[in-house]
């Protein structure tokens, strides 16, 4: 049976729950399994989760029919209650279905970047066209105008977690790339800028591949067995052939070869997934760019988070960031 | 000006030189250098090779004319004569021209391996032909109908140096996997032996476009930049499609993805090059064969050597391997 | 007071309970342990298991003399019922006494190859009786004489957990090898076969030193202190005197050190435990072929485990598996 | 006997040097050692260095008198005449003194940056003047005063090799890093900009004790055994102590600790040298920045150098750069 | 509002708490935490710890104001009661109050050496009276002279956790170091015993910064962010000048940078902490001997604890010890 | 043809060798090897050596069949002339003959202990006489009462290369460590004296059988393959049976393994060669004085070697010293 479209829902968002609320509407779910109950009987134990938090879910009784049609990972419409437990809230569910939620629906499931994304695709269309070899501005062209990659590329993630890991994330981090190199660039007369911002554009691109966005983040299985640097080269090794066909243009030489390569390499080295280690100063430049934004996201994610706690029990470090190998010191430098 | 052709020579080879005699023919020339000789005028450095040794090579007034037309890596007519220095032979040259060797020099020039490539050629497509399925069977034949394709698979080395380095190597050692797949799958009854023999035969054939192998063995540019991991599965991305359009057969829904994982994994480890770690049960079983015939390979040519050297300083070890992280004990184990 | 034999019961097995079910019958313990109860007194925690599964028991009263006796690893009979307790069934156990289980009892608790063992023996005496070099067959017949240890190598698991870790298991993984190794090996004519038979025969003898499994599996203070590989070599050094004083023969001069060579090195890397880097053709095939059958035993296990899990939550990729390094792709790589 | 000074030179440079020139005057020596000649007479063996480049220099009689006068690493008055050897110039020394260098002989002596030191200079001290913390300008200022130590800062290389290894290196640098800095803090917001000025300021600042720049590059003892990070932080401890002294200002609470921490982490990894990870974002922004620029200017160095080589020899490749860890690519990515 | 002064209370220790059991006194409190009670409404979570044991403790209904005054880490005066939960103590808080310790109380609720301080403290003075130098005789003076810094050894940890974590352990383990070099060094005459003594009196003194030992134990912001070693350094620095301003003896030119040198080398590599390898045969001396004694300490603490474990579970090995990357046997090795 | 005993020399040693001098006496050789000479014939290559020093030897003429009788390692009687080549000594070789070295000759061949052998080994036995369990005293009795073993022990280098690397140093390095123990042991009154004390007597053993020590020091066949920490373990085993056989008096039942563990366990970490990591304290403790003697030795003879080298050209660090993985800085802490 497939999943029916779900009613309008005037939300109620998981961060303002409160004990005891009569619930109902479409959720994330994930983490879906059955568990056995007190009397033997399976029950359902999942994670149900909207754009602003996320919070256990049980439901005592459940046909193994209706557990049969769940989703692993996607969609439901839930009706239940709120249920304090151990100090922390569940949502104890009497009915679950699955569902197809509405493009209005999905925004106020995902977590999304603060920024239009198509007032910062102006903004990346702005920079790419400052590339002067008309070659690598073709090659450029091609991408662009493919519309189904390029919504894909304003939708998704930048990562499953760790940073940017919001609708529209890719495009948002993608962007600051750009900025980036067209401040720094100037200082470094010797590199190539135009192979630069190309690189930057296409590094992450495979991301549209790799990633899961339409509900919980994850990884397909493409990106699990290929990874989005082995599938940005092919995807590049398509449109290459494309840029003669469509507009009779040779490419330089090394032109594609060396794009090619700083989307392999753009991890840096082997134990972080680059297929090679970066081995022009562009490829270089790019991994140590791309370096730079990321980290300097996540340690300000994690010391600064825009939401204050209101109350700080943590004292004055944050927990060990896993992608940064330590823990934060927290307070202004500058506080008296 | 372009290299002329040069004349046959019957050629001396370089393991029978001795000190002082004329030398004239085709050689292999590589790390072509320009030294300062003892009045500050440049003079020739070079190592000078046949299938049989190397030598270094020295020219002590050299016109540059002469000099830029010299090749990198490449081929040689050379006249001089040996001399012998500080305990070894030397190349005294007195002329030197870059040269297209013919098809017999080159056989003369670099090594080889000892079985014939057609009937190697031939047991492989016996042991492609025993492939069951029809999808499979049908991207195989794609393979082994792509002529300038074959003829590089049957030339190209297996590796720069380590295992199976001499032309011919890669069809060897691929076929050694298919005959030890072909004996070991049926140990494993779950084991997907269709995947198993296409992941084998594909594994490397990206070393086609990562070596050089018609004159000194070295990597191309796309070897180092992408090397052949990525490019194995570029290929298989576009002969993918050729399946389909040429037979209008399609590939089972994963096959393509596991294939072009199993290439990109059979390194195992991203240390030793894999893009990703090997995944599926046959991404491993090929990962395993893979490094069961390379090492020891490794190690039966180093302990065991064809060719007894005549007088054995070294005692009961060899030099350290590096492959195998060891020295390597030479006796045979049931001498008395 | 030592443990009374238990009679024989009509064995209803773990993987069959349902909640409260009246349970009576004899069980493996493990991490026997003293909680204090909500009234401050101490009560029973351990690990209840048969064959087919395990569950937690818990025995709210406990006199100390009862819980003195009882092991922390072993055998003990009970009476109890089955408990439903968040979501998973808890053996609430009325009285408890430690037993000396029946051979058929231990057949029902622990688990078991699927092959019959005297079988599998038969097998592996014929691979064994290829051995050519008459004082190597002399060697493996002082082992094979040596009824105490065979009985053991029948039983003896291969591994507390990770691959074959049943009864039988050590034998059968043995075995396995040993049929690859007569398939492989006339691939490689330089490999000596005798020593890689023996060698295989002989590498994880010490297992049977090394491993506790007459009840929950674990390792003996031997094992963790020495290790299966020191201890098989000096396994090995006493029966080489047995040989020479047995049947007169000597073995030739390298023989006994070149296998103890291999048992102490078969795990490849010190990292990994080897005493000594495998150092001759004979001990880097023998550690090869172990990793290959090691390997792929766990990859097929994970991913396609002879049991179907009725519902299957986790998608497409198992588990990470600790020594795989890696989660696996599940689906069949031919599916349409 | 004190080193004489000597008197001005009308020079010529090392690398104009032809065979069999006499030359005659003041140079860097370095690895000064005695050798034993074909007589069993000791002889000298050294480097001889200017600003353009270094040679092999050998006195074949040489009074032990006036080998102990000779610094292991300084600078002499030398007689002599070059001679080729094995293809290389080596200068045979007739008569060698030490000598005190004057200015102008230093400036012929030692590599220097391209850029004017006051020049840059005067730049350093308007992006400082930016700062907009009182407390921190003071600071700032205490640095700018001491002229002694500016006057090190404007003459030591940033490195002993690597990156930026000349006279002036290390205040390129750290301008280059403020400049940096100042261009892509605004696409940071919540980065305190002036504790990353400080930080970039401060952070090599222990070099001018670590490293030796008045002759041949090496470490000091101090250098050896302390190291600049460490250093740095002493020189901020003492610094810190004088603003309070000297403008009666007080510092905010943590900000000598977050610069110290600065300083003292901004090699990223304790391999590396950090006595801390980074972990404030100031600190690690600081570290991405300093990685950035030194790696940019190593890979362009390398692959890019400002003097052609006539006939390049090493094909499209560089050699391995250690402080990469690999080779890289050179060509023009958009040559035709 | 500042804590009160509490009054004096006989204690009863937490090792000795039965459930149901009437508590009124003052703890140690840390963790101290907010969350969510079955009625949504915030409560208390924290453990409350004395010098024999710790617990779990809840108050279920806490005003805001009162959870503002809790430190994260400090003392409080607590009523309640004992109830038994999941088969563990926890405490029911019905009142709680910050509270600054009387000096009694304090000894009574951190764990502290078996060993009087001023005892050891006299020993100390004892073997450091034998150093022979007299400008290192005035140093160690200096320190032995600052009394606040001496009080703060006699009381500091010698780390948080690991070994000699209890008041005292600081000075214990220095004392113990300080007995090993006594008896060590006549085995090594060329070992400067001077500054053996010297560097392992210094070597730990930073940590009187780096740690809270006047409640739960845990690390200053200073000593997350600078570190012991370096802060050992900066104390050396400051002090140094004082012998000369104090005492006008000049120390030997190379003395305090050599000490410095072992104080930020002792922990031996840079993975665990060290700036510098140690670098002189006394850095390597103060780093083996310390290094001999941690460990030595570890192992018998967890293998031969001084409390009999009364009922003991875990067989013959202790867990694995995180310092030693081991478990341990506990067995006494002659037992019969 | 065996080699034939030399006739007595009176010796000049290499250290006192200067050019042109005839020389004639019985020198250590290894390396031997068959160069090719200017005119294409074989010449000899070797290393000679006595326990003063070590030169290149060089043979140009030379009959096979002497080549043939020359061991790779071993004793010679040579006649021949120094002379200087490229400012060092070489031999030039007239005659070389294999020969049998009398007991004086080996003295002043190969570097010994300043320390009389039999001297020390009194000390040893008495030390080992304070062994207080009467089992362990019987062990130890058997292996003192074992004269060639002990006659080895005595004679054996504790390493070939590295720390006490001369003939007697087996037995210092062992005297040395009872001492430290002797001294340390009262400090940790928990260690169980006896069993250290035997851990550290047995520990290195089995290097009598891994190091060859009648020519130039290098490892049997056995000690490449076994090594001497599990022939150690067997050594043990083998005597461990001879205590009861012999006294009747049966060892405490976990002896023999622990003592065992402690033999395969004191390198201290697989990747220094141990079988096992430490697990019991005693393990532990004998690993740790072990690295203390052996880098303590290292750092003071590589620091502050015995005979001052007149002229030093190395500044104030020495080279890099392997097995401390770093320089050394050499001036006295203490000088003015």
């Amino acid at each position: 049976m497939p999943p029916i479209p779900s009613a309008g829902t005037s939300r109620r968002f998981i961060k303002d729950f409160e004990p005891s609320d009569y619930i109902s509407g479409v959720f994330c779910i994930s983490n879906t399994q059955l568990g056995r109950t007190k009397n033997g009987k399976p029950f359902l134990k999942a994670i149900i989760r909207d754009k602003t938090g996320e919070m256990p879910g049980r439901m005592w009784s459940i046909e193994p029919d209706v557990f049969r049609r769940l989703p692993a990972e996607g969609f439901v419409e839930v009706e239940g209650e709120t249920q304090a437990y151990q100090g922390e809230l569940q949502l104890i569910i009497h009915r679950i279905e699955p569902v197809e939620p509405t493009p209005q629906q999905l925004v106020e499931l995902l977590p999304v970047s603060a920024r239009d994304p198509e007032e910062m695709f102006a903004e990346l269309r702005g920079v790419l066209g400052t590339i002067a070899h008309p070659g690598l501005k073709a090659l450029a062209q091609i991408y662009l105008d493919d519309a189904p990659l390029m919504d894909a590329f304003k939708r998704c993630p930048a990562a499953k977690s760790m940073h940017h890991a919001y609708l529209g994330g890719l495009l948002e981090h993608t962007l600051t790339l750009l900025h980036l190199a067209d401040r720094v660039c100037p200082l470094y007369p010797k590199i190539n800028r135009d192979i630069v911002l190309m690189g930057l554009f296409l590094h992450d691109l495979g991301k549209t591949r790799e990633l899961i966005y339409d509900r919980a983040f994850s990884y397909t299985d493409r990106g699990e067995l290929l990874g989005h640097l082995v599938d940005g080269a092919i995807m590049l090794h398509d449109r290459a052939q494309q840029v003669m066909r469509a507009t009779g243009q040779r490419l330089p030489r090394h032109a594609v070869l060396v794009l090619q390569h700083i989307i392999i390499s753009h991890h840096d080295k082997p134990e972080f997934g680059a297929a090679k280690p970066p081995m022009t100063p562009e490829a270089i430049f790019v991994a140590l760019l791309d370096n730079l934004d990321a980290k300097t996201f996540i340690a300000l994610a994690a010391a600064r988070p825009d939401r204050d706690t209101p109350i700080d029990f943590g004292g004055n470090f944050t927990e060990r960031q896993w992608a940064l190998d330590t823990k934060l010191f927290r307070p202004d430098p500058l506080a008296e």
